[in-house]
C-alpha cells in the first residue's frame, strides 16, 4: 500500500548513560513525529511510505530528511521554509527514577507555522491512505486547517482516513467543548482511529453503565464511538503492570489480545509500534485476532529497540508471536 | 540553612559499559566523597552548602573544585597544597559480578596530609551546622587531630554538629579500644549521628539483651547510644534484600520508614543521599515520619543516578514519594 | 576587582569530529554567551565574577547554571523562567571548508524575552563593573529597556561601564540611524568600549581622512569616538592572515601589539578571550604596552581551547608571553 | 538529470583517532564505492541518483542500503542476495605517517558473485546517464560480463555512458593486453571518461613526443585517446604537491583549472568529489573553465569531510570558488 | 599444566548500546573463538596456555594476536598467510528482542584455508593437553585433515585430547551418517569431551530407554557414549529458563551441580566459561561434586563479563561459590 | 636478540580531544615507561623483549600487564607486590598551547618502593643486553640499589649495558657533585649510552672549547664521555625548529642523519622511539650511516602514533626511509 502521514518532525536529544542533563556533555539525538514513527514501521512491513511535512530550510532540516530517508520513508512531501524547529530532551530515567522529557518552544517551528498554501494536495494522488494526528490539531488554528484540509482532500480521492487522537490537554488552549467540536468533526471524516478510554469519556463525553466490568466498559464506549462517528475501526492498547495488550473494535465487536510481557529499553515510541502494526494488519487483511496479535507484538518489540521509530522487519515481529523471546539468533 | 562538612574528596575512575580495567582504554572520572556528597544532596534541597577541603595545587585540584562548584557546593573554604589526591578505581559489576572498589595511595593526598594550620576556622562563621565523617579520623593523627579542631571550633559557634560513623576497619591502624575512645569523643561532641547496629556492638559494645527481635534490639542499642552520649538523634538504614527503609533514633523512640524496593544503578552514595534527605529533613522540621520516608526515598533515588553525589531535587523525591516510580514525566 | 556582567545564554551543539548535522547522531554541547565568556576569562584571571541572566525555568535552565557556576562564576543573579532558550549548531570546518553555525528561534528564549521586571538591581550592590553587549540592543524593545536600565543603575553606582559593540546587523530589524541613535546613547553612558573600524564608520559615520594609512585611520575615527562619546578606553583587535594584534585607544593615544600567529582549534570565543585580558588588564593598572600584549595573548590563547569560554590561568597567559610557543610543561 | 551507476558498495572500517587497528576497540563503519559516491556528490547537485547494485540479503545489507537512501540515493534498484561484502579497513594516517588500507576477502561478495540474470535491465528505462567503473571490470569475468551487458543496454536507450577508468593493476589476473582489449572495447562506447595520463601511456600505449612538456604531454595523449575511442570528454586531475587542478579534454582543446590548495580531513573518495563536479558541470553546460573550476573546487572540498562520498551541496562549492577559504559562515 | 588450543579466530563486531547495525555508525570489536577462549579462561586459573592457529598476514592478523596475547595466551604457534578472518556481527537484544549474529564468509579465511603443512607439529612438544572444536571439522575436508593430524599428533606424544562437539548442523554440506562417522572417530582418540543430549541422540543415535526421567536418560546415553568411545569424561551444561547447571559423566557416574541463577550481560562465550573451569578442575584434580560447582560458576560468571573470552580470576569464582553474588568488593 | 629492560612503569591518562582536566569527564588511558616503550619498539623489529619491573598486586597491576603483553613484550619477569602506581595526567596542547603533564605521587608506587630482595637475578640469564635509565637514579637510594645491582649482574654474564640517562633535576633531591658521581659510575659501566650535550656539559661538566661550532662542541664533549667513561658508543638527537636528527659518536667518530621533518601527533615517547631504532641498528649491524637515518626515522615516526610505546613494524620505517611521507597504502 501507499500511505501518506502528515506530522510534526520533532528532534530528540538525550543524554547518554541515563545521565541527567546536568550530569551530560553530548546528547545523542534523533528525529522523531507521531507519523514519521509509524511511517518507519509500515516500511518495514513492506509498504510505500511517504511524510508530508515542514521543515527548517538549513542544515538541521536537511539532517532530518536524511534520517526520515534512512528509515526507508520517501521524502518527495517534504517542504523547507522558516528556521526552526520543536525539539525535546529526554532525561532517560531507571528503575524508580522516571524518565524526563523537557520540550523547548515548539510553537514557532517550520511545521507548526506552516499554512494550508506552503503544500501541495497533489501529493496524494494515487495513494491509499493518510495518516493524521490529533497534535497537529492542537498547536494553531492555521495548523488545524491544514490538518482538516488535508483530510477533505484525502477523502475527495477516495483514501481511508487513519487518526491517531493522541490527546494531550496540556497543548490545547480551548475549552473543552470546542475541542470536542473538533474532535467529533475529524471522527467523523476518519476510517481508523486509534483511541482509548479516557478518550471517549472525557473527551467525547460518552458515558459507559456503572454496572459493566472495565472490559465491557471499554467495548461499550468504543463501539458508541464507532457508531457515532461512522468509524470502520478503533484501535487501542491497554497497559496492564509490565504486560500490554492491543483491541480492535467494530461497531458490532471487540478482540483483545492476551497480553505479552513487556521490557522496555526505549519506551518513547512503543505506541506508534502498535499503530504501525495494526495498519499493516489491516491492509494485509488479517484476521481479526491475527491482527490485533501482531500489533500488540508489533507493539512490545518497540519497547526494546533504540529511539522513536520502529524499525523490525516484519519477519522478527512474526518469530516473536511464534517463538516467543530467544536468546540468540544465528 | 548554611551547613559546612570537612572531608576529603577522592577522584573515582570507572571503566566504561561493566568493563574490567584490563578491558578498557578509557575511564570515566569523577570527584567524590562523604562530605561533598551530602552537600551536593542538601544543595538540591535548597540549602547553602560549603566544603572544607584540601586539594593539590594544580590541574586536578582545580577540575575538583569545578565539579564541587558544579554540584551547588560553595568552594569559598577549599584550600590548595600538596600534589596527590586520592583514587579508587570502580570496575562496575552486573548481575552475578560484584562491583570491585581499588584503592591507590590515599594517605599521601593533600588532604590525608593536611594540618590543622592550612586551615582558617573563620570559615564555620555564621554556619549552621558543620558534618564530618568518620573516615577522616582513621587515616592519621593529624588529620584526626584537624577533625576534632573543627568540632570543638563549631561547638563553640553554637552550630549542630553531624557525624557519619562511617567505620571501616581497613583504615585503622590503631587498636579496637584506641578506637573506640576516639569514637565515644567525638560521638558525645554531636548532635545528628548516623549509625548503625554493628557500630553500636561492634565498636562501642553495647550489647543488646538476646530475647529481643532484630528490630527491638536496634532500638535498643541505638538508644542506649543516644544516652550513653547525649546524641540528639541517630539515623540510620536497613538494606533487606532489595529493599531500603531508614530509621530515626531519639532516646525516647524509634521510627522506621516501609521499605522501599531498591532499584540499583550506581550503588556508590547510595548512604549519602539517605544522609542529605535527612537532615534536610531535620532542619526543614518535618514530622517524623514524614522525614524518614523522604529520607529513604532520597537514599533510593540516589541509586539510580550516575556518579556517587545526589542530584535530584527535593520535588522529584517528594513525587516519588507521592507517586511511585513512574514512567515518563512530561 | 567585582565584575557582573548581564547577557545572554544559549546552548551551543556540535557534531563531533568536524561531521556535518546529517554526518552525526551525536552532539557535544555547552552553554555559551558573550557576558558569560568574559566573566569565566576574568574568574582565571583571579576576579570575583557574576552573571545576571534569566534562563528557562527547567532542566536545561539549571544544566546552564551547574557549566556557569563550573566555570567559577557565581549564579547568585540568575533568573528562572520561562522555558526556551536560544540554540545555535556549529558544523567545525576544516582546512578549506568553513564552519558553519546555524541559529534556531533566539528570540522566544526566557532571556530575550525578560522584562525590568524579571531582575533586580540590587545585585549591582557592591560591584565594581558591569559589562553589556550590543547583541542584548539587538533583539526586542523590551530588552533594550532592560539593558539600558541596567547601565543607568550601574551609573548611579559608581560602577564602570563595558560595553562590547558585538554590532550585527542581521540582528536589527531597525533603520540604520535608529540603530546608530541607541548606540550613541549607551556608548556616551560607557567607561570602556570594544569596537573596530567598522563599527566607526559604518555605524556611528565617524570618516577618515582619504590620505591616512590604515593604521593612522584606525587611530583617527578610534580617538574621535572616544572624543565625541567620552569615552575612556576602546579595545579591538585586528585580524591579520592569521595573526593576531591588539590595540587599545585613549583619545591622546593609540597603542598597538605587535601580532601573535594565531593557531585556532576552537574558533568561537576567540574576541571574549582578548575581552577578559583588556579588562583584567585594565584593573590591574598593567601598563599600556604590557596590557595590549596580556590581551592579545589571551585572545590568542582562546583559539586554542575548546569551547567558547577562555579557561587558561593568567599563569598560563603569562608563560606563553613570556616562552611563546612550547612543546610540554611538566 | 536522472542519473544511474552500477558499481561496487563496500563497508569502510576505520579506527578512530588515527590509531592502528592494533591499538583500537572500535571501528567507525560506513559504506562506500566509486559509483555510490559519485551518485551521493550528484545528489548534493540537484540531481535524481539511482544506485544499481547487489547487496547481502541480511542486516550489513539492510545498514549499506539505508545509509544510500540516508545520502539521497534513491534504492529502487538494489537487489539482494549472497551473504557477503568486501569490507575495507582504513588506518589513518598522519603527518609523516601514511593512511594504511587493508582488503578483506572481496572476490566472494555479494556484487563480485553476482550475474546478468541477477538485474533487471527496465531499470535504465527513463534515465539520462550510466556510470560504470573500471574496478567492477577486473574483478571476475561475470562480472564484466555485467558491466558491458548494462553499458549495451545503456547505448540502446540512447544514454551518455560515463566511465571511470579507476585501473588498479593489483586487481587483474589477466595479461597487459588482454588487459588493454577489454578496456578499448569499453572507451569506444563511452561518452564520458575519467582518465590520467598513466592510463593513456601505460594502459593503451600511447606514447608521446618525448619533446613536449609535461602538460603538452598529457593534452596530446589525452586528445589521442579521444579521437581513438570517439570519447566527447576525457575529465582528470592533476595532484601537485598539496594542490589538486582538474583537465578537461575534447578532441580539439584541453582547459586546465589553476591549482588550488589542497587541505585534508578524510583523503579517501576525493577524486569521486572532482567526478560529481564535472558531470554535473557537464550537465548543466556550463562553460568549460568554469565547469573545470566546479570540478576541481567540490573534488578538495570532498578532501575536508568525513567519510568517502562527497556531502557538500553545490552553493558551498559555489561559495568556496567565489570566496574562498573562509573562518565561520552565521 | 600447558594446555594447547588449535582452533578458528574469527573477528566479532558489534554495534554499541542494543542498537541495530542500521541504527550505528561504530562498532565495538574483539577476536574471539572457542580454543582462544577457553585458553583465556586457563590463563586465568593459572596455566600455560597457547594458541595454534592462523592469522592473515596483515594488520588485521596482528591485531588479532596482539588480543590473543593481552588474555594471556602465548602467541608462540600463530602462523601469518592469506588475507581474510572469519567476522560475525552481533546485534545485542535486550529483553524480548533477541540478540541477532549475522556471519561474513569464513570459509576463504587464512584458518579455514589452512593446510597440514602450514603448522609445526612441533608445537605440540611438552605439552600436557590439546583441545580441539567441532566446528574445525565441519568447514572443509583440508581443515578436518589438519584437525586429525594434530589430535594424532597429540596421542602420539602422551597428550590428553579435549574435545568440544560444539556440532552446528547449518556449518556442514555432507550426509548425517558420514558427519557421524567424523565424530566417531575423533571422539574415540579424545579423553575430555564436551557434550550434550541431542549430540549423543541426534547425532550418534544413541537412544535412551523412554521410560526415564530426563535427567536419567541424559546420563543412559552419555554414559553409554563415555563406552563406546573410550571417553575418560563428558562436560556439559543444562540450561533451565534463567539457570544453569553442569554435569560431568564418567562411563559409571553422573554429577549434577545444583543450578545457579544466570544473570546476563553479554551471553556469547558463556559456554566456554564452564569449559575452562572444567577443564581446570580436573588438571587440578579438584573432587567431582567441587569440580562440577566450579565450572558451573565460572560458566555463570563468564556471562555477567563484555566479550566472548572468560577474564575473570580463579579466586573471584571461589568467591562468588562461597558468598554468592555481592554488592561491592573493596 | 634477547633484550631486557628494567624500568618503572607508570599510568598515563588523557583528557580527550585536547580538552583541559576541569573540561573533561573520561580519561585514555594507558601505560608508559623508558624501558617499556623501547622494548615495544624492539619488539616491532624483530626483537624478543623482556620487562622487569614491579606492579601493584591487584587490577591495575593486571591491566599493566596485560598492556605490556599486547606490546609483544614478555611478562615473565614482572614481580607484583604493594599497590600503588606512579600516575601522570597529559593535558594534550595544540598550536600555540603547550601540553601539560602533572605527576601525583611516584614514590609510593610499588616500583619506586621495590628492593633488591623484590627481584630475582636469574631472569637476565641468556639474555644479550640490559636497559636501564637514569630516572629509576634519582628516585631513593634503594631504587638506585636495585638499578646498580642489575647493571653489575648483567656485566658478569657478559651482557651489553644499555644506560638512558634520562637527567631530570626536578626529580633528584641530592647535590650536583654526588648525582655526578652517581652518573659517572653507571656510566663507566655502559657500553650504549644514550645522552646529550647538557648531559656532558652540566651533568658531567666537560667543557668544549670556545671556538667550536656547536657540532663540533657537541662532537667533542661526547667524545671526551666516551673516552672518560670506555662508553662503546653514545646516541642522541637534536632537536631544530620541526626537524628531528640523531647522531652516533665513538671515541674516534660521529655520525649525524640529516634532518627529518618532524610532524607531531603524540609528542611522548618520541625519544624511545629513536632509542629502539638506535638499538635495533646496532645488534643487527646496520652501517653506521645507515643505523642512524633509521634510528631518527624510528623517532620521527613515534611522534605520529598515539601513546607513548613506538608500534610501527620496521618494514614501516624503512618503506618512510626509501619513500618519504606518503598518502595512502593500499
Amino acid at each position: 500500500m501507499k500511505i501518506v502521514a502528515f506530522g510534526e518532525v520533532m528532534m530528540r536529544m538525550m543524554p547518554p548513560h541515563y545521565k541527567t542533563l546536568t550530569q551530560a556533555h553530548t546528547l545523542e539525538f534523533l528525529f522523531t513525529g507521531t507519523g514519521m514513527n509509524v511511517l518507519s514501521g509500515l516500511y518495514q512491513m513492506g509498504h510505500e511510505s511517504y511524510l508530508i511535512t515542514r521543515l527548517p530550510d538549513h542544515s538541521v532540516g536537511k539532517a532530518a530528511s536524511a534520517q526520515i530517508r534512512q528509515l526507508g520513508i520517501k521524502d518527495d512531501y517534504i517542504y523547507y521554509g522558516g528556521n526552526h524547529i520543536g525539539i525535546y530532551f529526554l532525561e532517560q530515567g531507571i528503575g524508580n527514577r522516571a524518565s524526563q522529557i523537557t520540550y523547548l518552544n515548539r510553537e514557532e517551528s517550520s511545521f507548526c507555522q506552516s499554512q494550508v498554501s506552503d503544500y501541495d494536495f497533489a501529493c496524494l494522488d494515487g495513494k491509499d491512505a493518510l495518516h493524521v494526528c490529533g497534535i497537529s490539531l492542537a498547536i494553531s488554528d492555521h495548523l488545524r486547517d491544514v490538518v482538516m484540509a488535508f483530510v477533505l482532500e484525502a477523502k475527495k480521492r477516495g483514501m481511508k482516513v487513519i487518526f491517531d487522537c493522541n490527546f494531550r490537554s496540556s497543548l490545547w488552549s480551548k475549552e473543552q467543548n470546542q475541542i470536542k467540536e473538533i474532535y467529533e468533526k475529524i471522527l467523523s471524516l476518519s476510517d481508523i482511529v486509534f483511541a482509548g478510554y479516557k478518550d471517549a469519556t472525557l473527551l467525547l463525553q460518552i458515558d459507559a453503565p456503572l454496572n459493566l466490568s472495565d472490559e465491557d466498559k471499554l467495548k461499550y464506549v468504543l463501539q458508541k464511538m464507532c457508531k457515532d462517528y461512522h468509524i470502520e475501526t478503533i484501535f487501542g492498547t491497554i497497559r496492564g503492570e509490565n504486560t500490554l495488550s492491543g483491541y480492535m473494535v467494530h461497531d458490532s465487536d471487540m478482540i483483545i489480545s492476551p497480553p505479552i510481557k513487556l521490557t522496555v529499553y526505549d519506551r518513547v515510541g512503543g505506541g506508534d509500534g502498535f499503530a504501525a502494526g495494526a495498519i499493516h494488519g489491516y491492509f494485509s487483511k488479517m484476521e481479526p485476532y491475527e491482527l490485533i496479535r501482531y500489533a500488540t507484538a508489533s507493539g512490545v518489540l518497540a519497547h526494546t529497540t533504540y529511539g522513536d521509530s520502529p524499525i523490525l522487519a516484519k519477519e522478527v515481529i512474526q518469530d516473536f508471536l511464534e517463538h516467543g523471546t530467544s536468546d540468540i539468533k544465528r
